[in-house]
């Protein structure tokens, strides 16, 4: 049974409190990196041959230099992406702050799993037409942490056990689910996959974390 | 003992003429894509409260807008896409092309492995300055594709096992090694590892290939 995607898992809706993953929110950060992931796929499906490709190189620098004008230093900008939502605001799978992110918007289910629907597009490739086996991996190991987090627990990938199936499709939906199956002391099992509409898996995953967290930068 | 760099894998210089990976060119969508590379990093690090990130944002979905309108169909556009150097200048571990793409820039050694040294950044992070454990999955997963390229095969991953065996560092140079081992009709077995500059191994990988290719689209 879903819970109401509404719901789904962010600040203070997990079990024990964690945040699992940022919705996009109405700001100024998240309307420029949703169009910079825009402009990313857009590169990659645009004519070769138009003559305006300098013109679009020189504007994009000239918005990469305001915005290395205005970045405080490394160090300073970890501590501060660190507070508050932390990672979930900037990672490559949720973040809606990273423009690498497709991003995925995960939802907490009452039967202790956790879902995920995306359509993956042209910068996801591997093989022609089908997402790249890292990029799903990637997702995979993502996922598999919130579902961690989900069941209330947290912990670093030991070991990331992943079999592909068949080719996965782009540009049509597929769910990605994830669930903590066993816990020994600071072990935790994981597993979860990835499945076309129809059901049919392209890809599982069997995962091992450890609790062991790297402490936040201060 | 190391080839010359120059020299890495790129148009007919795999022992069976394969493409292996593509080097940056001097081309409008190369410097497009660098470009967009370099805003998507930069927003990760401006400063949030900068009062102009809304204009980004606008300048941002203007040139996606324009890219758009000089895109073709996805299904000729694939097409167009697989022709040539394929992949590999659009995906997203060595593409020029793919502004998810660090890019990774891999060197095909006399010894039979492949290598490639690369520094990470923000985008790619999942613990606190560190990699994303995914990340890491993602770009062993195509390196190993590339060693069986060097060694004159090819194959999908039918598994991918990967064991974290401590953080993986951003901001400094990591070495990624791979290297086919064992081979046996259709099923090719391939290692890998990524390592600090001092050697230590922060990531090691096995996986098994199949040598079975999805079509190009024509």
């Amino acid at each position: 049974m879903r819970v109401d995607p509404s719901t789904h898992p962010t600040v203070g809706t997990a079990p024990d409190g964690t945040v699992l993953t940022s919705a996009p929110q109405d700001t100024a950060v998240d309307h420029a990196t949703a169009a910079a992931r825009r402009v990313v796929d857009a590169l990659l499906r645009t004519d070769r041959t138009n003559a305006n490709l300098e013109r679009v190189a020189e504007e994009l620098n000239s918005i990469a230099e305001h915005l290395e004008e205005h970045a405080p230093a490394v160090a300073e900008r970890l501590v501060d992406m660190w507070a508050g939502e932390g990672v979930t605001r900037h990672d490559p799978v949720t973040g809606p702050e990273n423009a690498i992110a497709p991003p995925l918007v995960v939802e907490g289910r009452e039967d202790g799993s956790v879902q995920s629907v995306v359509t993956l597009t042209m910068p996801y490739q591997g093989p022609p037409g089908h997402a790249h086996g890292g990029v799903s991996a990637l997702l995979l190991d993502h996922l598999l942490g919130v579902a961690n987090a989900w069941a209330g627990r947290s912990g670093a990938t030991a070991q990331l056990n992943v079999r592909y199936h068949r080719p996965t499709p782009l540009f049509e939906p597929l769910t990605l689910t994830g669930r903590l199956v066993a816990q020994d002391g600071r072990k935790i099992n994981t597993i979860g996959d990835i499945r076309t509409a129809d059901g049919t898996v392209c890809v599982s995953v069997e995962a091992l974390f450890v609790d062991k967290t790297v402490p936040r930068p201060r």
